[in-house]
């Protein structure tokens, strides 16, 4: 039985990049619908996710969609950016209660787009939400100001889901929704069943967890409501193509998504500042298949019998020899 | 008007280590009693925390307290050993029923020893639950047999208070209570009044967080029992003298424990491998008492204030210079 | 007697900047002459390091050195832009050779405005060389096109100095002059008197180093040709403001350099993204001033005493004492 | 042609560990004749490196060749245990210079147990030289005496060879030998030709090099003498099962020594607190064997063409096939 398993990635991984450095940029502008035509050429890929506002020029939602037709695409959610300069002291927890009000307008027009396009969610991704200094800001009332901020606008749209994004830093040297579990003490706080976890597996790594077992919280809260991969060397949030440095974790990971029956779209989250942005898809859809073939091939009992043991020599076994004599 | 604050150290401070490779100990073996006639010799300590069983020989009760009276020390915590070779593959969640209940039997006598002393609590430090490797363990199996362990002793003794103190890792690769916000997730599921948080200044600092910041949140929730403070260099829980690497930080800490009119204990959690101790706990009890004074100097409101706008550097001149000029 | 000390910034620091998150900018941007006006209104500040090309704009020489006259402000140091798009595989390293005569070309350039301006030396960042990927890189071909190319430029420009500022990752995930051993290990191989080391306090503190003993190793190869301070959180170069997180350690750096009669400039290289830039370099100064002032204090003989007997605690009571009581 | 790769491990493999937690070992003490018996059983181990004195009893050199006979085991270097109680401020660096000889008269010892092994270097792993805190020590004189120590050891012993394996840290939280670079630094100022580096692939790990660019380097120098490896989490020593969370960069240290014809003993220096030692040296050296029949089968021209090119994609599609295909 062919594999049913879907791909997605955030439409950002065929963009251009600018950092502090390069500030002309690594390579040429891109609009969204250059970035949409590229995404159409790697060999397979369902869904996108997309910045809102669209980038690269002033473009209707209908031109979009035409675009993404054309390249066989859907939308998977829509991340509104409210980490440009405007919000760089923060969207939801900005000292200055107008650019709070900004951010939640610009969210809420992202709620439409969401309507418009049948995307599953609206993506929260507060990276400028946070603190740089000791004795900068006042912990409590930024943690409030995060959970009121959330918590308004899934209540104002009971019709759609919001998926928070933690990461541990940058750009702010310290973020709010810092961690799976400080996401999830939140929004437990919020209370709504309308507000989850997208889970991106480097931001899990980068922070000193286990993504699986970040994966597994999440779900046992009912709140992992989409994820994405890519790779890195622990220390920051590097975006490298998945499964090229760390390929037992990531198969772990979708062990853990695949023994819960967790059924998402597998998204990639990818930053390919020097690489083509094509191939770098290509390259961690091929690793991605391969990991969901070794699922299908590994024992599940007998792993679970292993852990039941605390047995990593024995799961690992199990574990290397279904992924690498998957990968084709 | 002179401080009241009171000072404390975990009666380890005092004793000698081993380690992987200095597996003759960096200094002849120490008794409880020993070290409880060093920690006399420290020039404010009101009270130890003890690790149970008691430490180089066989004592009793009554003979560790004639020996604490003698040095005007009260008890503040009792720390049971679930940490040895037992219990090397987990304390309440190690694969082995035997070994489950054994700890929760050796937690039960620590309960006792709380009541002959008159202690605050029971301290639950559970640093070999976790994992070392992928695929070692079932994540939701190991983080319900977490919560089950602590959830039935504090049901089976309500009088009596238990203290989680989290740590990232060591001396597992992964521990299970790994973060501030994982553990209060964590109590807030067992939902009994009477387990909270012992935070470590040193772990928050090892784990990413501002102590600061996890203060506040542990406040937030009712869960900060108790607190100590050490320093390292944010990658391993080196437990160095609290102050000389951080200072900053750790006044921010005390700033936000005096701000919400938390009046617990300043506790000290050094290892000293090469100093002596009492020097060790002196100074960092000097400078303790240096961030206590700065306190009293701080203009709270100015803080808060700039604090209000974000403003690090206006609040970080005031704590500055609060601080500094309060070393003597 | 008042000190002598002079203060450097790189003009970098008055400039804004942008990342990948806000595309937009921190701010609107500055041109050179913008950035020398606000370096002009820091309290003390005697020379800038400027970035070749002058950004924002087409200057000359002449109208950047008008500015500089009219603000009182001479130069240090030059960096040419090694680190822009088309230098986003490597500027010596590129595999492209067209790219690194074009670096060598640009650099040349900057030695020719080391002259005009009569700086001491040219600065070597070569950000863009070194590897993302396990496999990316040829490594002993990629360090010999890093020497080759630093040892060129210095055997054709025998009158200037060349100072290379290493750092461990940023933007590559790996950089190849990543640290003070490996810069001074090519030197040494490159084998000419005009190259050296500027030392950057916080690359140090993020490479795991202790700038201190960095700063020791450089003076004993004769390497320390310059340096410059902020401060970090050890895991990423984070440029905040110096004395603000290891006001400990940057005394013991300065502590460094004058018990070696190292009299430079005290330079900062800070990126003040949310901060005013005026602001956050007096804030910086006047931690630094109180390091001067400590130094005058510190009884050096006494130091060198506990250190000789690796006496941690009784130096650092000598050290905190002399920094903190001077802090105004 | 079957492979004529030759594995090695560490003979504190087989033995138990004891640490700051579990004080009473995580096993029952074992003798190094009990360990070399262990080690016998592993499937493929050709030789074994003797920590000196021998562990676990009073033993003969002649006793101890009996049991690696009986096993069919050689040695390839003895480790003197220069990092115990009477090191913990240092063996080539500790303060007191009568502990500097004693440290200089045991590496004499173990120099003489390698002539009777006909083994193939002396081991220094200095881990107690190096400092804890800022202003601890003299950070040139510390550096000066690491090398004097190491350098009269050379030359008193000119028939030998001595290796160094460096470390960022642990027990010290900053050890001298920290880095390939700074390591390499060293040898070059001894400057006599039997001094090398024992490169740990984990120890690189940790420090944040690419551990295939350390062996370069070190080759580059003359300098590989030789090498083990294990895994970890790029945080600290781990000393976990080589391969199961790096394989792709474990595959390109190999490569690298393939590449360059560098023909030694692959070893293993890996600490098994939890598993069984015999089943983690298996485990391990599974892994190894796959990485060698994977170097068989890899493309080394066309891995080197991609190279040139600065392809990461390219060439780790080429190294992921090669390596997966290879486990079995």
């Amino acid at each position: 039985m062919p594999s049913t398993q879907r791909y997605g990635a955030g439409i950002w991984h065929f963009a251009t990049y600018v950092d502090r450095y390069a500030t002309d940029g690594y390579g040429d502008p891109r609009s969204v619908i250059d970035a949409i035509d590229l995404a159409g050429q790697v060999r397979d890929l369902s869904v996108v996710d997309l910045n809102y506002p669209f980038f690269g020029g002033s473009f209707t939602n209908e031109q979009v969609k035409e675009a993404l037709d054309r390249n066989n695409l859907g939308v998977i959610g829509i991340t509104p950016e409210i980490y440009t300069r405007e919000f760089a002291k923060g969207a939801f927890t900005n000292p200055d209660p107008g650019v709070r009000r900004h951010a939640h307008e610009l969210i809420s027009e992202a709620a439409d787009v969401v309507r418009y396009f049948g995307a599953d969610y609206v993506k929260l991704w507060p990276g400028q939400d946070g603190w740089d200094y000791p004795f900068q800001v006042d912990h409590g009332a930024l943690w409030k100001n995060s959970l009121d901020g959330v918590g308004l606008l899934a209540s104002e749209n009971p019709d759609l889901k919001f998926v928070i994004e933690y990461k541990p830093r940058e750009p702010r040297v310290h973020m709010s929704f810092d961690s799976v579990s400080r996401t999830l003490l939140g929004i437990e706080r919020i209370g709504l069943p309308n507000v989850g976890i997208l889970l991106d597996f480097g931001h899990a790594l980068f922070g000193g967890e286990s993504p699986a077992d970040s994966a597994q919280l999440a779900i046992d809260y009912g709140r992992l409501f989409g994820m994405d991969v890519n790779d890195n060397l622990r220390q920051w949030d590097d975006d490298m193509v998945a499964g090229t440095v760390h390929p037992i974790e990531l198969f772990e990971f979708f062990y853990t998504l695949r023994k819960n029956n967790w059924e998402g779209v597998w998204q990639l989250d990818q930053f390919p500042f020097r690489e083509d942005s094509v191939e770098a898809a290509n390259h961690a859809i091929d690793f991605l298949k391969a990991a969901d073939r070794g699922l299908d091939k590994l024992d599940f009992a007998a792993v679970q019998a292993a852990q039941d043991r605390h047995d990593a020599l024995g799961a690992l076994a199990l574990a290397q020899q279904a992924l690498f004599s998957s990968y084709e």
